[in-house]
């Protein structure tokens, strides 16, 4: 199932969190729960205040060798006619605050975030994750309307 | 965070959806939502008959080349301070009814999802992607603590 940018876009906007899939060190494949923001085409994922040992993270090293990865969006219900999700073949690398949307993407967190008021954004040298996708494949249960249905039942909340 | 293999079982029977992290044909890590059972330290997860063009799915591909994967488990909330996740190496491999746990399996599906009474369980020949983990890697906000507040709140609703 094919959809526009602009879908893409409002379901990246939309989506508190998503699973990122990348190579580890070891050669097999894994997930972890993040949370983003979207600037144009690009994703931001802070290293942010969440308790963690080190902001040294291993997600940063899996993508510094290997860049290719994949960002997984859905929305699990009871109601599995509801069921959709969306998968971007992403490029990923590691940034700081000299990239040029950098503040955007900031500011963008902090408002799709109110978390953000009592966790601190960056742990250490502020550092995000920046993907750039080129590809998007997709499912829904009841096809494109389920996504649309989805959509607005989240802007009514 | 070490967690009891207690807990790790009590946390797979009790959450709906994970995401399975596998390689790609070419050789891209990516992730999907399954729905899964578990029997002893097994996970089993149905080709079913929600909508899809083919049985044939590219996941039974990917396992069979790259049986070496990894399952995360994660609950996404809006406060922060309970979030937690839990990711198993898993070996995954393509099973029919031929396996010994298949039927306890397949029963622990249809008690686990209601769904499936009105969803076939399965989409052609009868198939499940089965997984066998060796290490739980796991994370929590608050600590296990967390992570068994959110097993208490489960068992409430």
């Amino acid at each position: 199932m094919n959809l526009s940018d602009s879908l893409v876009h409002q379901l990246l906007d939309k989506m508190p969190v998503a699973r990122f899939a990348v190579t580890r060190s070891d050669g097999r494949a894994e997930a972890m729960p993040i949370v983003f923001s979207r600037v144009g085409n690009q994703i931001f994922s802070p290293i942010d205040g969440k308790p963690k040992k080190t902001a040294d993270l291993e997600r940063l090293r899996h993508v510094g060798k290997t860049p290719e990865s994949t960002l997984l969006l859905d929305s699990y219900q009871k109601d599995w006619s509801k069921l959709w999700w969306l998968r971007l073949d992403v490029r990923a690398g590691v940034c700081t605050s000299s990239h040029g949307d950098w503040c955007e993407a900031v500011d963008r967190l902090r408002e799709k975030y109110p978390q953000y008021r009592s966790i601190p954004l960056f742990k250490g040298t502020p550092t995000m994750i920046v993907m750039n996708w080129n590809r998007a494949h997709s499912w829904a249960f009841n096809g494109i309307d389920g996504i649309r249905s989805w959509l607005s039942d989240t802007a009514e909340q």
